[in-house]
């Protein structure tokens, strides 16, 4: 049973499992502050050309967007989310669980469009209802699709006119960075969020993200929310060291790309047996839609969801590539796909 | 300078790092529901002699603490602790963070026992005061004291009198059973309490405690908690492979051991040189006070924290040995301090 | 300038003022554990036809329902509304404070309907959710409509059904069971749902809602909760003497009915000159549609709220009625409607 | 039976009521922004003689602090309070449902000084721990005691200098206003606090507490936090009105007066007797001790709180007169100790 449920099936990438034997009986200070968390911070901060920037280092991607959003936002305030988003349907009501709303916005590519912030806007007017503060996307997107600049760009000039903040869930950016079509470089975010943050979980490392905070309001005594949330790491260097592996040189670019070439072969191949897609998505997540038999038999050999019922007799479902797929196995599903 | 600062300045222990490389490329199921978790759930359960028991791999200290006492508390209920206890002290106001009031008892040994238990139930005798329901331990504690069997009986018997839980934190808990003196086994716990963790962080793994919940009516969908508080790694077998390997076998002991070991070593040598110490501790934290001159003549070449000044001339530090730490560093320490 | 803007306009029935004074030297029990309200609760139960449900009063609408539903859920259980339950959009993200997510349902008449509850279970599978547990409806709706008894059977059934509980929000209880048309009367709610209140502020009181809780699982340590959401008034009396009036005879039907009567004129004459109405409520709150020129006209003479535009012409607009509402008064808005 | 438990037994000051009959029948602006609670916040304003103070009117104690409490607060911040401290002690841990620490400072009257102060911070020194935010005081204090103005003003000073807020729960501020040797007046508060609340509640309403808040960066979008927290009211006219008859001229004062009154002749009588307090309270609570022969002959015909026990045969009691307690009672009081 060969899986494609999603990008964390494997382990981390060898060249860090190698740092980290490497580096394992040195004596480092705790809790993020060590030198290997500070040299991948560099490295970050170089790949961003913003020398301001706050980076912090966090497990996983719930915990960074409780911690993050729950840090920026005063009580009464919520945060806005395609009802695709991740905090909105994944991630048991963590956000909900540090007394915030989210509020739903329907969105059939994932995204947010400038129109829809002004309209939850312009619906909530009073006291009486909670005060829209935060904007919330994901790049990819939970359906696979990227934001390109000019729509970034757009979010962003009505956050500012609006005086919302502008958060980016980048548990998958590797991925929409390295996606074919896309314009946006990891510089443009520091300049157009307020944070956003770049997966490394699903990228190649055992488990963290790296939160990136620009705006310099939210910038104060993050290290109490991190440890209040319970997300501050003992041997912080645990995860220092996957970054600075991650971004010493263009790893995490190469892994993501191999991700992507990985699905483009799915995609390729699935469409030309003439399949269609739920939606049209570059990166590594696709949503291919199969007759029911046929899904069937796929589950014979293959694990992945299911994403959605089309009517009675077709399903979509989601096929995920990671740093770790290798062609054989993609080219192999396509052949098997053929044979049914 | 060579850090006694605590037990978390390396990294895991060589065979953690050999199984994690070994397995690297295997896929797995995510979030904690794969084979080597499992694996090790049955390694740990055969240990404390009870099939029954729930157990989860939680990353962190005080993300297990949270997560475990949020989820065990209605929201009026509170948690007792030793004016010590690291939730009351050193987790950044965790536990309040999830609605619940800490009540403070004050110990100078860091233990609870009987009638500080039942002087906090005479003095909260109504609805206008918050209700004491669950009674935090650490094993060891926080002043690295250990509690006998005899203690933790009469604490779970005035617990269970009045409808209270027992919750302890195993943080050190290695240690704890393998101090000088200790009559307490593994199995005792799960008798004992209602719930409790086995801390790895502190006693060889990068990360990671195994919260074991001992009483049937505290299991009910814990994993949505876990999920909520952000605490479910997706790569869960990281957590999983770690307490395999340490409980495969008698690695975990045999690294609280060596932990005590070096203790044992920097204990006979400060007492010899004729030292005393702030509190005794047969386990791997140790509290000696020096003259404040040679506290700063010890700083040139160790490091290592400040625990109490003791009136205007002496200070009391604390120094942490672990699994890592070599006897001639410790022989050294001895040495450098006679030689001061 | 007349107000049909809500009907929390005027003061409290004179009957209460007149108790208010006569007892308001006497002395009695504080927190509401006094015999005005022991009496009152008497009174109440004896129209429920139940000795066993406990009675709570709580001065508001929005601190009776975060209270109770913050008390009924355990922390990752969300609340299932309607889109326009006044929880989800007009409480200023009260529940979400309480950490409980509100799901949101659809709904062109304000209700919930079994199919609804269905589909939410079929959406929330696995812990990477909130676990939906609790149904809140409100009778009558936020847009005047109401439950009748096979529709609260058939909710009430499917929540029995799938371990939810049933809530409802009764702030215009006293309007819904005193419409045309209802079937239900007040001994059917404490069997069909596990909780619910008697508005008392918008029928006659001047603050005062009463919980009932009906579900014996619901009722342990209710009062912690209470004092502790900030809810428990120190003379209890106030509350207790104001329900005591309502419940001793009729008033609270009396009450209610007078607004309904005066609705009534509303909506028949509003009818007559050949407007339409944005939803059938047969309750005290209308919402006619008018060209905008006769909003703007209206205006000049009345003050009510604006409910939604429809299209670039037309707005429906929000008329309430109360208690204290006069003929001649509604009688004259028709009149200068027609005059328009 | 007579009881001298509280000062909130009886109803509301007659001319309260009378205004309330008065005015029953007007129709007025929902939530606060009717012209009764405007009218009543600029005679307040004009006895702070401060006109940039905000002003809100609410229900209770424990709302009015745990509202602003958790509004003044970012997530990782706490509060400090003297171990008697109201929010510590007698309000369910409501602070801490809304997610903030409350440090306990141990202290004889009720008071805390600059020293305490000092004490916290240098205890509370990175990111480990929650950070010290809002000092809470109370005036007069639980046990009776009241801040002069030198005390008050290097409390003042000390928050300022360490960027901490003061904030002054004014539960029973009118008794302290008019205490023998209070040396402080209404408008010392608004220059000395970042926020306080003046009592109604325990000084002749019905209820309301008028929150005062002086700090401008304090002020932004409250009524958010006040609806959030439930305790925005529909006819918020009933808070209004009552302020407006209490400041429209001295009523508030002589209220207080009378419970002054009342408290001395008890305490001259009891004294006289030969009794000793368990504190030297000047306010209109008082804590004589008694053998425990005597406090029961009294629980005869009077109800009281106990206090403490002192050793094993004497108690410590609370009596406690209002603006309602009549000479003749308290006379009677003395008159029936002097018997015993």
């Amino acid at each position: 049973m060969y899986s494609l449920k999603n990008d964390y099936s494997e382990g981390a990438h060898p060249r860090i499992l190698e740092t980290l034997l490497k580096t394992n009986l040195e004596q480092s200070t705790g809790y993020g502050e060590d030198s290997y968390s500070n040299e991948a911070k560099i490295f970050i901060r170089n790949r961003l050309g913003d020398e301001n920037v706050d980076i912090h280092f966090i497990s996983g991607g719930t915990q960074t967007n409780l911690t993050a959003i729950a840090a920026f936002l005063r009580p009464y305030e919520a945060a806005i989310a395609a009802n695709t988003g991740h905090i909105l349907v994944h991630e048991t009501g963590a956000i909900e669980a540090t007394g915030h709303k989210v509020i739903s916005v329907p969105s059939i590519d994932g995204k947010l469009k400038r129109e829809d912030i002004l309209k939850v806007l312009n619906e909530h007017t009073d006291e009486h209802m909670v005060k829209p503060k935060l904007v919330y996307i994901s790049n990819s997107t939970e359906v696979g699709t990227i934001y390109y600049k000019k729509e970034l760009e757009d979010l962003s000039k009505v956050c500012r006119e609006n005086d919302l903040l502008l958060f980016m869930d980048g548990a998958r950016l590797g991925s929409a960075l390295c996606s074919k079509g896309n314009d946006l470089k990891l510089s443009d975010f520091s300049e157009l969020t307020d944070a956003f943050y770049i997966g490394g979980t699903k990228n190649g490392a055992f488990m963290g993200e790296a939160l990136v905070i620009c705006n310099n309001s939210l910038k104060k005594d993050f290290r109490f929310h991190i440890k209040q949330r319970g997300a501050m790491i003992a041997k912080g260097r645990f995860l220092g060291i996957q970054f600075l592996e991650l971004f010493r040189d263009d790893l995490f670019f190469e892994l993501a790309e191999n991700a992507n070439k990985m699905a483009d072969i799915l995609r390729e191949g699935i469409k030309k047996l003439g399949y269609s897609f739920l939606v049209d998505s570059p990166s590594n997540q696709l949503f291919p839609v199969f007759p029911n038999s046929v899904v069937e038999r796929l589950q014979e050999k293959y694990s992945f969801n299911i994403q959605e019922k089309i009517g009675d007799n077709n399903t979509s479902i989601r096929l995920v590539t990671s740093w770790a797929t290798k062609e054989e196995d993609v080219v192999k599903f396509v052949e098997d796909l053929k044979n049914i």
